[in-house]
């Protein structure tokens, strides 16, 4: 059996899979994963146990004392993808394989064993997303990449294998499908109006103020007016801007600081729960074989923001069996919720 | 506060939600369903317990004794549609919405309380698929609705909040994006090669024998090429056949066999896991205004089949921010598995 890890291609689904052997678990293995608190002495992340985990690929120094990190970057132990080898494109039949060539690290937020997002200064926030666009900007430069996903799991339900706070990024040759739907929309629509999607959708937000969660100068919190989970939250600039990467230190506080004020509304609201967040950005600019210009207009057409979602509900066979959701949470109602939410309340 | 159900687009992602407020929870109110073991008294499914749930729309009497019902059927007493009303679509500003018009329907499998679809005999599953099959029939004269998604949770983790082993429909005004998705690939690859795309998978996968979890004379099951889960499986008829409306009871004790062992092989293999299994088959046979002849060669460029899952990962912010998932157990190995699964342990 290839311990290779394979990026599949579903010629009915049309969607992506990586099958990835090395994080493989037996039939018995599946379902297991309780998890008891961790002692600072056994946690992988804790400063002072970094030999636990792979070497450091870029850190934050803390702030006052250069010698220690305050944000700390590594690869995956467990990997999905990893950054050997050369992306080779196959078909096999009527399917379509890319050899699982890749990135997956780990984005260690702080020092401390038992802070979370919503405990840290907006300070401490801003370290974390300088340290997202330096991988975002580091790993562009790799050509056989194509998109570079950051995305955090808060809890177990999340999808949180280890409690320290932590974010991940996965680098893949190809653009993912979520992503490819939001440029196409963009773009359909830049072509059609000359206007950024995006920013009509918070212009139109903004004017009928139902579904607006928060709001700061620089940034705009909305649930989505098709939410697919309750509390569902874009976080998004108010001004047209197309890449997360390009974002400037003054840019990054104050998205710090809308993003300390939402995760404390929510965290008061519904009683810390678990939730999974994930940056959507434009894609690597490289350019595609035979459609070099394919995203000419991305600039102009697209906008970066962060997704949020807590995982307070469980999916089951009909949203798996149709593509669509039930959501017993009406976006206008997560709205006011958080409109009214105590963010000081610990 | 509008109560009705409402089906919204997202503009941006290109997929529906139904949100559903009759359904609502308080933000306190999640994540609480612990369930006690139920005594057949307290089993609002159990016979004699009808009163508990809404009239009887269809029912399979019990063999031998035709006072009794083997199979019943009922709407969801917490629907996320309901039957009554127009189908209403309209455009708000960048967003579209269809009112929540539909039928959402609990299918109960069998008498006993704690006997599951695995501890059936072949007779009583057929029981089961008749009761689908009626109700696929019964619900396409609706014109309203233009697809009827059959699907079974089966424990908590996989959605199921009643014990008492059953299935559910959903029946929509709109055809569901993931059927929409493979009536699409189905078409094309009609119109490039005359032939069904499921017909050619099929073919393949029996001719290189890597991914068959069972045959039978009639069906086959498969671990699709681009499994997005662990032990994923399609179970479909050999010969070609677009809708599940019409197959035989001869074709439906075939499945009813094939269903069976299969069933007791995942109790057996991953320790009677949480599973989601949904029906996929030809939307309901109604024109599309302006679209009149959208689907003409359905007949010849579908195949119905039963799509499962069990719910043994959970799905985290990669999956959820990409659109694509992490698969640990390559498909290969998920069909060896069950090809050495004892389909007789209990």
């Amino acid at each position: 059996m290839n311990r290779v890890s394979e990026i599949r291609y579903c010629p009915i689904k049309h969607r992506w899979t990586i099958i990835a052997p090395e994080r493989k678990q037996r039939p018995g293995e599946f379902m297991v994963e309780h998890r008891a608190e961790v002692a600072p002495a056994e946690d992988p992340f804790a400063p002072g146990n970094e030999a636990m985990t792979p070497p450091t690929i870029f850190s934050v120094p803390r702030p006052g004392d250069s010698h220690q990190w305050q944000v700390r970057v590594f690869a995956n132990s467990f990997p999905a993808l990893r950054v050997e080898g050369e992306v080779v494109r196959e078909g096999v039949g009527l399917n379509d394989t890319v050899a699982g060539v890749g990135a997956h690290e780990v984005i260690v937020e702080t020092p401390m064993t038992d802070v979370e997002m919503a405990d840290m200064s907006a300070d401490d926030i801003v370290h974390v997303l300088q340290a997202w666009r330096a991988r975002l900007l580091d790993l562009r430069r790799d050509v056989r990449l194509r998109y570079v996903l950051i995305f955090k799991n808060k809890g177990q339900e999340a999808g949180a294998s280890v409690k320290h706070a932590h974010s991940q990024l996965i680098a893949t040759p190809i653009i993912p499908t979520e992503i490819v739907e939001e440029l196409r929309s963009c773009r359909q629509h830049f072509r059609l109006r000359e206007r950024c999607l995006f920013c009509d959708v918070i212009r139109q937000e903004l004017r009928l103020a139902e579904r607006v969660c928060l709001e700061t100068e620089g940034y705009v919190a909305l649930a989505p007016f098709a939410a697919t989970l309750p509390f569902e939250t874009w976080i998004l600039p108010r001004q047209h801007r197309h890449d997360f990467a390009l974002a400037t230190d003054d840019e990054l506080h104050g998205l710090a600081i809308i993003l300390r004020d939402f995760l404390r509304r929510i965290r008061s609201l519904l009683n810390d729960p678990p939730y999974n967040m994930v940056l959507h950005t434009a894609p690597s600019p490289h350019p595609r074989p035979g459609q070099p210009n394919y995203w000419t207009t991305i600039e102009q057409d697209y906008h970066w923001h962060i997704g949020f979602a807590p995982r307070i509900t469980r999916s089951a066979g009909f949203e798996w069996g149709s593509g669509y959701t039930i959501n017993p949470t009406p976006p206008e109602e997560a709205a006011r919720f958080l409109n009214e939410a105590d963010p000081d309340r610990d």
